[in-house]
């Protein structure tokens, strides 16, 4: 069991960074071209980054609320500074926040299910207002933007890590863990949630291999989870989905570990379609299932999972060649009871589901 | 409701006939080129159609059946005559038995989950050796086999009939039917085993919709199952195998319907792979969960599960592109304890899964 890691092989998957000009662009890995091609994309442009969030280019709960951040501080640095300085000095905050509003609208709309993408969003628009609010200029604003977003990449990490120690302790020596979709470094701006607890687990010694779920239509689990293991040197056995209940069956699955994109306050967990299925699974075979998130995750102005808008997207990604006659239903994410979910692991503590929103109430108070 | 069957749409699967020489073919579509495009193969080497089984052209449980006993007919009535009607007529008989045997197990050995293949030899080989002993010559005995898959053809399309009419008596009128991989006519000689039901059913009015697992890595569901309904008329939605118990849990499934490939004395049931996990949710949602088999999938000298073969497969149909590092497993089937079966549903009657065995017994005596 004595492996080394290679966390030193990922890359880091969403970054803010300046180009020579001093102008601020994210660079992001296309997921898309995963496990074929790593490729690194820059874009100055908000609608760019909106679009990638669309498309899938980025995703992960966590990178998504760096993306929404992201996108604002992009406008605010570049379109959003400029239209303001144009208008010149008197009420120019005002407009820029006026201006701001489709913006914030726009990228936090972009995909519903996952609560970080507004979440990102709010946060950055909150600076934004706090700054304006304050006497800033618009570009002194944008420039906090920026520094913020650098702030929250950092935060993902340690939020990251941080759930790695707590759901290591966990983990068992010698586990086989079974996982769904992405909730890896991929995810997140490194390390991840899920996988963050592989890692950590792994670094102890503990992770004999993890079996990935494909994860259809999209593939996380085949292109993105397997790719990511394998070149962090943990074992990995790459499964179909409809192989996971004869993997329990068979004693192959100590644990099962996921991620989530939102957490109702009664511990109700929306993730990737299919996470719902492999709770059942774990239940029916008493293999314990562990969620791990990072708090912003946890939506506590919704009381139950019912109230979590879940995306559908286009047929096209299960029937590539649509067939005559032949429907396709195609929803992105369920909703697991809180029933099924024996631990959320986030930075702040591992929490039963009914626990968790007192226990939140109590670490904020 | 009201919508008309179109089952003069479906093509056969798969029939022997004589070419205009006379000599025995086996026409078969090849599946792995459908939905794209419907073609025909036609052979009569009887290696072609052992390559044909073990590639996925020809599948299913009662096909395969129909496959096994055409290679050995194929094999009488080309090379095995052939040959021993070139060796001479002393000892011929015997001679073309002798030649038969590795052409027998090499055929009944192609693939080793499904029962029906190995059954549809045996009753091939059996034919041969009363023909021989009664004093057939090799060509009489080639013809003869040739009558017997036939036979054997009009049989399953009766067998088949005969359980979608027990079938129907379980659909409540409205039916959503889940279904996993292609237990349709694209898996036997005409009509289907667990679509034969659905078949049956959609002819008294009472499916209001079929939903197709798409059943990766091969994906039956997807391309065969969805292809064959929607040229019958019947309302299909395709879904991803880990979209079913989202499905489930939003009350769209009133009843499952799948195959099998082979059901042991207890009535454990062997099927494609994912079956179990959908029994598991099925349970987990109080759906009934139906098993639709001719008696000839039957293996009365299994007492259980466990002692069923369970064929791996190639890991590059579950990962086309291998990843370094990245393990797969791939096992084409899996079994279902009897405890979470309500009713396996055969061409004589429908049956408990723990009163199969003397059922069929007493219906046998």
């Amino acid at each position: 069991m004595e492996r080394t890691l290679h966390l030193e092989n990922l890359p880091r998957t969403i970054e803010l960074e300046r180009d020579g000009d001093g102008r601020a662009r994210l660079a992001y890995i296309d997921q898309r071209r995963l496990p074929d091609e790593l490729v690194f994309e820059r874009t100055g442009d908000w609608r760019a980054v909106v679009d990638a969030v669309k498309a899938l280019a980025v995703r992960g709960a966590p990178a998504l609320g760096i993306a929404g951040a992201a996108a604002v501080a992009l406008w605010a640095g570049n379109a959003g500074t400029a239209r303001a300085v144009a208008r010149g000095c008197a009420g120019a905050g005002e407009f820029f926040l006026e201006e701001l509003e489709p913006v914030a609208a726009e990228t936090a709309d972009a995909r519903p299910t996952a609560v970080n993408l507004a979440w990102g969003v709010r946060r950055a628009v909150a600076l934004a207002r706090d700054l304006v609010a304050s006497g800033a200029a618009p570009g002194e604003a944008a420039d906090a933007l920026y520094d913020e977003v650098k702030r929250m990449e950092t935060e993902d990490e340690a939020v990251n890590r941080a759930i790695g120690d707590r759901g290591a302790e966990l983990i068992a020596p010698g586990s086989r863990i079974l996982t769904h979709c992405n909730a890896g470094s991929l995810g997140t701006a490194f390390f991840g949630t899920a996988l963050g607890i592989v890692y950590a687990a792994a670094a102890q010694g503990k992770v004999e291999r993890v079996f990935a779920d494909e994860t259809r239509p999209v593939g996380q689990g085949a292109r993105l989870t397997a790719w990511e293991l394998s070149r962090a040197g943990v074992p990995c056995t790459l499964i179909c989905d409809d192989m996971a209940a004869s993997l329990m069956a068979a004693g192959g699955v100590d644990a099962v570990l996921v991620g989530a994109d939102r957490i109702a306050a009664n511990g109700d967990v929306a993730n990737k379609i299919g996470t719902y299925g492999v709770a059942v699974l774990a239940r029916h075979h008493g293999i314990p299932f562990y969620v791990a998130a990072p708090t912003s995750t946890i939506d506590l102005s919704l009381t139950c999972g019912e109230q979590i808008p879940i995306e559908e997207r286009d047929p096209r990604e299960v029937l590539p060649r649509p067939i005559a006659g032949v429907d396709v239903w195609n929803p992105a994410f369920d909703v697991t009871p809180a029933a099924l979910v024996d631990r959320i692991v986030t930075e702040k503590g591992t929490f039963a589901p009914g626990e968790l929103e007192q226990a939140l109430s109590s670490v904020r108070a």
